[in-house]
Protein backbone atom coordinates (compact mmCIF):
# COMPACT_ATOMS: atom_id res chain seq x y z
CA UNK A 1 0.00 0.00 0.00
CA UNK A 2 1.07 3.46 -1.00
CA UNK A 3 1.65 6.07 1.83
CA UNK A 4 -1.25 8.21 0.64
CA UNK A 5 -3.20 5.22 0.37
CA UNK A 6 -2.70 4.29 4.36
CA UNK A 7 -3.23 7.77 5.12
CA UNK A 8 -6.53 7.82 3.44
CA UNK A 9 -7.59 4.30 5.24
CA UNK A 10 -6.51 5.76 8.38
CA UNK A 11 -8.38 8.42 7.93
CA UNK A 12 -11.17 7.03 7.06
CA UNK A 13 -11.23 4.14 10.06
CA UNK A 14 -10.83 7.48 12.24
CA UNK A 15 -14.42 9.13 10.74
CA UNK A 16 -16.11 5.76 11.26
CA UNK A 17 -14.85 5.15 14.98
CA UNK A 18 -15.41 8.91 15.13
CA UNK A 19 -19.12 8.48 14.08
CA UNK A 20 -20.14 5.39 15.66
CA UNK A 21 -19.49 7.33 18.88
CA UNK A 22 -21.34 10.35 17.90
CA UNK A 23 -24.30 7.85 17.23
CA UNK A 24 -24.30 5.92 20.48
CA UNK A 25 -24.36 9.27 22.32
CA UNK A 26 -27.35 10.29 20.44
CA UNK A 27 -29.28 7.56 19.42
CA UNK A 28 -28.44 5.44 22.40
CA UNK A 29 -26.20 2.15 21.72
CA UNK A 30 -29.33 0.04 22.26
CA UNK A 31 -30.20 1.35 18.11
CA UNK A 32 -26.83 1.31 16.79
CA UNK A 33 -26.18 -0.65 14.02
CA UNK A 34 -23.55 -0.59 11.15
CA UNK A 35 -25.77 0.34 8.39
CA UNK A 36 -26.78 3.64 10.22
CA UNK A 37 -23.00 4.21 11.27
CA UNK A 38 -21.86 3.81 7.35
CA UNK A 39 -24.67 6.35 6.47
CA UNK A 40 -23.80 9.01 8.40
CA UNK A 41 -19.87 8.53 8.09
CA UNK A 42 -20.54 8.42 3.91
CA UNK A 43 -19.29 4.72 3.21
CA UNK A 44 -20.97 1.45 2.58
CA UNK A 45 -21.57 -0.40 4.65
CA UNK A 46 -19.43 -3.37 3.28
CA UNK A 47 -16.43 -1.14 4.01
CA UNK A 48 -17.16 -1.08 7.61
CA UNK A 49 -17.96 -4.57 7.76
CA UNK A 50 -14.44 -5.41 5.92
CA UNK A 51 -12.79 -4.28 9.27
CA UNK A 52 -15.56 -4.96 12.03
CA UNK A 53 -17.49 -8.07 11.83
CA UNK A 54 -19.80 -7.32 14.32
CA UNK A 55 -21.01 -4.18 15.98
CA UNK A 56 -20.07 -4.68 19.11
CA UNK A 57 -16.15 -5.27 17.92
CA UNK A 58 -16.80 -1.67 15.52
CA UNK A 59 -17.74 0.27 19.52
CA UNK A 60 -15.05 -1.79 21.20
CA UNK A 61 -12.65 0.03 19.06
CA UNK A 62 -14.01 2.87 19.06
CA UNK A 63 -14.53 3.54 22.74
CA UNK A 64 -10.92 2.54 23.37
CA UNK A 65 -9.95 4.76 20.95
CA UNK A 66 -10.56 7.44 23.25
CA UNK A 67 -7.29 8.37 25.07
CA UNK A 68 -7.67 7.18 28.70
CA UNK A 69 -4.19 7.78 29.44
CA UNK A 70 -3.52 8.80 32.92
CA UNK A 71 -4.39 5.13 34.70
CA UNK A 72 -0.72 3.99 35.00
CA UNK A 73 0.39 4.11 38.35
CA UNK A 74 2.98 6.92 39.92
CA UNK A 75 5.80 5.45 42.11
CA UNK A 76 6.12 8.40 44.80
CA UNK A 77 7.07 5.80 47.62
CA UNK A 78 3.64 5.96 49.29
CA UNK A 79 1.27 3.37 48.01
CA UNK A 80 -1.92 4.86 49.44
CA UNK A 81 -1.23 7.99 47.88
CA UNK A 82 -0.47 6.19 44.56
CA UNK A 83 -3.83 4.45 44.65
CA UNK A 84 -5.69 6.52 45.37
CA UNK A 85 -4.22 8.89 42.18
CA UNK A 86 -4.86 6.12 40.22
CA UNK A 87 -8.89 5.32 41.70
CA UNK A 88 -9.66 9.06 41.74
CA UNK A 89 -8.70 9.65 38.14
CA UNK A 90 -10.23 6.00 36.97
CA UNK A 91 -13.42 7.40 38.78
CA UNK A 92 -13.33 10.14 37.03
CA UNK A 93 -13.38 8.82 33.80
CA UNK A 94 -15.89 6.43 34.92
CA UNK A 95 -18.52 8.56 36.22
CA UNK A 96 -18.29 11.27 32.71
CA UNK A 97 -19.05 11.95 29.79
CA UNK A 98 -17.57 10.57 26.67
CA UNK A 99 -15.99 7.53 28.76
CA UNK A 100 -18.49 7.06 31.28
CA UNK A 101 -21.58 5.97 29.90
CA UNK A 102 -19.71 4.32 26.83
CA UNK A 103 -17.85 2.23 28.81
CA UNK A 104 -21.26 1.14 30.40
CA UNK A 105 -22.92 0.50 27.16
CA UNK A 106 -19.36 -1.05 26.08
CA UNK A 107 -19.76 -3.95 29.25
CA UNK A 108 -23.25 -3.98 28.52
CA UNK A 109 -22.18 -5.79 25.35
CA UNK A 110 -20.11 -7.55 26.66
CA UNK A 111 -22.61 -9.79 28.40
CA UNK A 112 -23.98 -10.84 25.47
CA UNK A 113 -20.99 -11.28 22.90
CA UNK A 114 -18.19 -13.30 24.11
CA UNK A 115 -15.95 -11.74 21.57
CA UNK A 116 -15.85 -8.29 22.71
CA UNK A 117 -15.40 -9.58 26.68
CA UNK A 118 -12.21 -11.39 25.28
CA UNK A 119 -11.21 -8.16 23.60
CA UNK A 120 -11.99 -5.90 26.68
CA UNK A 121 -10.01 -8.07 28.74
CA UNK A 122 -6.98 -8.68 26.39
CA UNK A 123 -6.93 -4.64 25.17
CA UNK A 124 -7.80 -2.96 28.88
CA UNK A 125 -7.92 -4.84 31.41
CA UNK A 126 -5.12 -7.07 31.47
CA UNK A 127 -2.65 -4.31 30.99
CA UNK A 128 -4.28 -1.91 33.51
CA UNK A 129 -4.25 -4.96 36.07
CA UNK A 130 -0.08 -5.97 35.23
CA UNK A 131 0.35 -2.55 36.21
CA UNK A 132 -1.51 -2.19 39.19
CA UNK A 133 0.30 -5.40 40.45
CA UNK A 134 3.90 -4.54 39.62
CA UNK A 135 3.06 -1.13 41.68
CA UNK A 136 1.67 -3.12 45.02
CA UNK A 137 4.47 -5.61 44.47
CA UNK A 138 6.79 -2.91 44.74
CA UNK A 139 5.15 -1.64 47.96
CA UNK A 140 5.04 -4.73 49.38
CA UNK A 141 9.01 -5.32 48.79
CA UNK A 142 9.48 -1.99 50.79
CA UNK A 143 7.09 -3.56 53.57
CA UNK A 144 3.97 -1.34 53.18
CA UNK A 145 1.78 -4.10 52.16
CA UNK A 146 1.58 -7.24 54.81
CA UNK A 147 3.86 -9.50 54.15
CA UNK A 148 1.12 -12.35 52.87
CA UNK A 149 -1.14 -10.15 51.35
CA UNK A 150 -2.95 -12.22 48.05
CA UNK A 151 -1.98 -9.50 45.55
CA UNK A 152 -3.12 -12.04 42.52
CA UNK A 153 -6.33 -10.35 44.26
CA UNK A 154 -5.80 -7.01 44.90
CA UNK A 155 -7.14 -5.16 41.49
CA UNK A 156 -9.74 -7.33 41.80
CA UNK A 157 -10.47 -5.93 45.39
CA UNK A 158 -9.77 -2.79 44.47
CA UNK A 159 -11.66 -2.29 41.91
CA UNK A 160 -14.50 -4.37 41.77
CA UNK A 161 -16.48 -1.93 44.66
CA UNK A 162 -15.67 1.18 41.42
CA UNK A 163 -17.41 -1.67 39.33
CA UNK A 164 -20.30 -2.51 41.38
CA UNK A 165 -21.40 1.25 41.59
CA UNK A 166 -20.93 1.47 37.98
CA UNK A 167 -22.84 -1.21 36.74
CA UNK A 168 -25.38 -2.03 39.67
CA UNK A 169 -26.33 0.38 41.97
CA UNK A 170 -25.81 3.63 40.04
CA UNK A 171 -24.19 5.11 43.14
CA UNK A 172 -21.29 8.20 42.20
CA UNK A 173 -17.93 7.79 42.14
CA UNK A 174 -16.78 10.24 44.13
CA UNK A 175 -12.92 10.82 45.62
CA UNK A 176 -14.40 10.20 48.94
CA UNK A 177 -16.06 7.11 48.03
CA UNK A 178 -12.66 6.15 46.92
CA UNK A 179 -10.82 7.03 50.74
CA UNK A 180 -13.70 4.75 51.85
CA UNK A 181 -12.67 2.09 50.01
CA UNK A 182 -9.33 1.93 50.67
CA UNK A 183 -9.54 2.93 54.40
CA UNK A 184 -11.36 0.21 54.83
CA UNK A 185 -9.40 -2.51 52.44
CA UNK A 186 -6.22 -1.21 54.03
CA UNK A 187 -7.59 -1.25 57.99
CA UNK A 188 -9.49 -5.24 56.99
CA UNK A 189 -13.07 -5.77 58.77
CA UNK A 190 -10.93 -8.07 61.80
CA UNK A 191 -10.52 -5.92 64.94
CA UNK A 192 -6.85 -5.70 65.22
CA UNK A 193 -5.10 -6.63 68.38
CA UNK A 194 -4.31 -3.38 70.64
CA UNK A 195 -1.51 -1.99 70.74
CA UNK A 196 -0.80 -0.23 73.73
CA UNK B 1 -62.02 -10.17 38.74
CA UNK B 2 -63.40 -13.89 39.32
CA UNK B 3 -61.54 -16.36 40.99
CA UNK B 4 -61.42 -18.55 37.91
CA UNK B 5 -60.43 -15.29 35.39
CA UNK B 6 -57.70 -14.41 37.68
CA UNK B 7 -56.30 -18.13 38.19
CA UNK B 8 -55.94 -17.87 33.98
CA UNK B 9 -54.56 -14.24 34.15
CA UNK B 10 -51.90 -15.76 36.54
CA UNK B 11 -51.50 -19.22 34.43
CA UNK B 12 -50.57 -16.66 31.20
CA UNK B 13 -47.98 -14.34 33.01
CA UNK B 14 -46.37 -17.54 33.68
CA UNK B 15 -46.37 -19.32 30.22
CA UNK B 16 -44.96 -15.59 29.00
CA UNK B 17 -42.20 -15.41 31.20
CA UNK B 18 -41.50 -19.36 31.17
CA UNK B 19 -41.44 -18.58 27.13
CA UNK B 20 -39.48 -15.58 27.71
CA UNK B 21 -36.28 -17.30 29.50
CA UNK B 22 -36.42 -20.11 27.14
CA UNK B 23 -36.19 -17.90 24.15
CA UNK B 24 -33.13 -16.55 25.88
CA UNK B 25 -31.66 -19.51 26.40
CA UNK B 26 -32.10 -20.69 22.50
CA UNK B 27 -31.54 -17.88 20.81
CA UNK B 28 -29.66 -15.55 23.19
CA UNK B 29 -30.98 -11.92 24.69
CA UNK B 30 -29.57 -9.96 21.83
CA UNK B 31 -32.00 -11.40 19.58
CA UNK B 32 -35.40 -11.75 22.21
CA UNK B 33 -37.96 -9.61 21.16
CA UNK B 34 -41.37 -9.30 22.58
CA UNK B 35 -43.05 -10.35 19.05
CA UNK B 36 -41.24 -13.93 18.91
CA UNK B 37 -42.06 -14.02 22.95
CA UNK B 38 -45.63 -13.61 21.96
CA UNK B 39 -45.92 -15.74 18.94
CA UNK B 40 -44.59 -18.63 20.99
CA UNK B 41 -46.53 -18.27 23.74
CA UNK B 42 -49.66 -18.24 21.48
CA UNK B 43 -51.14 -14.87 22.97
CA UNK B 44 -51.27 -11.28 20.72
CA UNK B 45 -47.98 -8.74 21.11
CA UNK B 46 -50.77 -6.52 23.00
CA UNK B 47 -51.13 -8.89 25.75
CA UNK B 48 -47.79 -8.83 26.47
CA UNK B 49 -46.94 -5.27 25.82
CA UNK B 50 -50.05 -4.16 28.30
CA UNK B 51 -47.95 -5.78 31.27
CA UNK B 52 -44.13 -5.27 30.33
CA UNK B 53 -43.70 -1.90 28.24
CA UNK B 54 -40.70 -3.19 27.53
CA UNK B 55 -38.61 -6.36 26.85
CA UNK B 56 -36.14 -5.02 29.40
CA UNK B 57 -39.22 -4.99 32.27
CA UNK B 58 -40.85 -8.33 30.97
CA UNK B 59 -37.20 -10.17 30.86
CA UNK B 60 -36.28 -8.78 34.59
CA UNK B 61 -39.39 -10.07 36.34
CA UNK B 62 -38.67 -13.44 34.30
CA UNK B 63 -35.18 -13.69 35.65
CA UNK B 64 -36.30 -12.47 39.20
CA UNK B 65 -39.13 -15.23 38.90
CA UNK B 66 -37.02 -18.01 38.88
CA UNK B 67 -36.09 -19.60 42.86
CA UNK B 68 -33.18 -17.63 44.03
CA UNK B 69 -33.89 -18.65 47.86
CA UNK B 70 -30.99 -19.12 50.30
CA UNK B 71 -29.72 -15.93 49.70
CA UNK B 72 -30.65 -15.01 53.26
CA UNK B 73 -28.06 -14.85 55.99
CA UNK B 74 -28.04 -17.45 58.78
CA UNK B 75 -26.69 -16.30 62.29
CA UNK B 76 -24.55 -19.06 63.85
CA UNK B 77 -22.60 -16.64 65.46
CA UNK B 78 -19.55 -17.15 63.62
CA UNK B 79 -19.36 -14.10 61.05
CA UNK B 80 -16.91 -15.80 59.24
CA UNK B 81 -18.64 -18.95 57.98
CA UNK B 82 -22.32 -17.42 57.77
CA UNK B 83 -20.44 -14.86 55.06
CA UNK B 84 -18.73 -17.83 53.36
CA UNK B 85 -22.37 -19.52 53.22
CA UNK B 86 -24.20 -16.75 51.84
CA UNK B 87 -21.19 -15.80 49.31
CA UNK B 88 -20.78 -19.36 47.81
CA UNK B 89 -24.27 -19.75 47.52
CA UNK B 90 -24.74 -16.57 45.38
CA UNK B 91 -21.42 -17.83 43.52
CA UNK B 92 -22.89 -20.98 42.81
CA UNK B 93 -25.99 -19.34 41.31
CA UNK B 94 -23.74 -16.84 39.25
CA UNK B 95 -21.92 -19.64 37.79
CA UNK B 96 -24.24 -21.85 36.56
CA UNK B 97 -27.67 -22.09 34.53
CA UNK B 98 -29.84 -20.83 34.52
CA UNK B 99 -29.76 -17.81 36.60
CA UNK B 100 -25.97 -17.56 35.30
CA UNK B 101 -26.25 -16.37 32.16
CA UNK B 102 -29.18 -14.74 32.58
CA UNK B 103 -28.43 -12.53 35.20
CA UNK B 104 -25.60 -11.57 33.09
CA UNK B 105 -27.55 -10.80 30.61
CA UNK B 106 -30.21 -8.69 32.59
CA UNK B 107 -26.93 -6.66 33.96
CA UNK B 108 -26.50 -5.94 30.51
CA UNK B 109 -29.73 -4.91 29.55
CA UNK B 110 -29.23 -2.92 32.61
CA UNK B 111 -26.42 -1.02 31.40
CA UNK B 112 -28.90 0.36 28.42
CA UNK B 113 -32.35 1.13 29.96
CA UNK B 114 -32.46 2.88 33.01
CA UNK B 115 -35.90 1.69 33.87
CA UNK B 116 -33.96 -2.02 33.84
CA UNK B 117 -31.03 -0.80 36.09
CA UNK B 118 -33.49 0.76 38.67
CA UNK B 119 -35.93 -2.07 39.18
CA UNK B 120 -33.37 -4.31 39.23
CA UNK B 121 -31.78 -2.57 42.61
CA UNK B 122 -35.28 -1.56 44.05
CA UNK B 123 -36.50 -5.49 43.84
CA UNK B 124 -32.61 -7.60 44.17
CA UNK B 125 -29.54 -5.67 45.04
CA UNK B 126 -31.20 -3.48 47.84
CA UNK B 127 -33.28 -6.51 49.78
CA UNK B 128 -30.16 -7.86 49.49
CA UNK B 129 -27.66 -5.54 51.19
CA UNK B 130 -30.26 -5.17 53.80
CA UNK B 131 -29.70 -8.49 54.86
CA UNK B 132 -26.09 -8.58 54.93
CA UNK B 133 -26.17 -5.27 56.35
CA UNK B 134 -27.74 -6.45 59.46
CA UNK B 135 -25.77 -9.87 60.22
CA UNK B 136 -22.69 -7.62 59.76
CA UNK B 137 -24.12 -5.25 62.51
CA UNK B 138 -24.65 -7.77 65.42
CA UNK B 139 -21.55 -9.02 64.49
CA UNK B 140 -20.10 -5.64 65.06
CA UNK B 141 -22.01 -5.50 68.24
CA UNK B 142 -20.59 -9.23 69.53
CA UNK B 143 -16.50 -7.54 68.64
CA UNK B 144 -16.24 -10.17 65.44
CA UNK B 145 -15.63 -6.90 63.43
CA UNK B 146 -13.51 -3.78 63.69
CA UNK B 147 -15.57 -1.33 65.43
CA UNK B 148 -14.50 1.18 63.43
CA UNK B 149 -15.29 -0.81 60.19
CA UNK B 150 -17.26 1.04 57.36
CA UNK B 151 -20.19 -1.36 57.16
CA UNK B 152 -22.48 0.54 54.79
CA UNK B 153 -19.72 -0.66 52.30
CA UNK B 154 -19.09 -4.02 53.42
CA UNK B 155 -21.63 -5.04 50.57
CA UNK B 156 -19.95 -2.92 48.09
CA UNK B 157 -16.26 -4.59 48.67
CA UNK B 158 -17.89 -7.99 49.65
CA UNK B 159 -19.89 -8.07 46.20
CA UNK B 160 -17.58 -6.36 44.36
CA UNK B 161 -14.88 -8.93 43.05
CA UNK B 162 -17.65 -11.32 42.43
CA UNK B 163 -19.34 -9.05 40.37
CA UNK B 164 -16.41 -8.09 38.43
CA UNK B 165 -15.21 -11.65 37.89
CA UNK B 166 -18.83 -12.26 36.42
CA UNK B 167 -19.44 -9.07 34.67
CA UNK B 168 -15.62 -8.37 33.18
CA UNK B 169 -12.49 -10.65 33.63
CA UNK B 170 -14.82 -13.87 33.30
CA UNK B 171 -13.03 -16.24 35.48
CA UNK B 172 -14.68 -18.99 37.63
CA UNK B 173 -16.61 -18.14 40.94
CA UNK B 174 -14.77 -21.26 43.06
CA UNK B 175 -15.55 -21.49 46.67
CA UNK B 176 -11.69 -21.13 46.85
CA UNK B 177 -11.88 -18.35 45.35
CA UNK B 178 -14.55 -16.88 47.86
CA UNK B 179 -12.13 -18.36 50.65
CA UNK B 180 -9.17 -15.95 49.32
CA UNK B 181 -11.83 -12.57 48.93
CA UNK B 182 -12.98 -12.95 52.57
CA UNK B 183 -9.59 -13.99 53.91
CA UNK B 184 -8.23 -10.88 52.18
CA UNK B 185 -10.78 -8.74 53.38
CA UNK B 186 -10.81 -10.00 57.36
CA UNK B 187 -7.28 -9.28 56.83
CA UNK B 188 -6.61 -5.55 54.85
CA UNK B 189 -3.79 -4.63 53.13
CA UNK B 190 -1.35 -3.02 56.02
CA UNK B 191 0.61 -4.66 57.95
CA UNK B 192 -0.17 -5.53 60.78
CA UNK B 193 1.46 -4.75 64.02
CA UNK B 194 3.24 -7.80 65.73
CA UNK B 195 2.02 -9.29 68.66
CA UNK B 196 4.52 -11.51 70.78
Amino acid sequence: MTDRRATRTDARTETIMRTTLDLAREVGYAKLSIEAVAARAGVGKHTVYRRWPSRGLLFLDAVLSLNTAGLDHPDTGDIVADLREVMTRAADLLSRPPWGPLYQDLIGEAQHDPEVAAALNRRFIEPQTANTLARLRAAKDQGQLAPDFDLDLAFEILSGPLYYRLLITQQPLTHAYIDRVLHALFAGLSPRPQTR
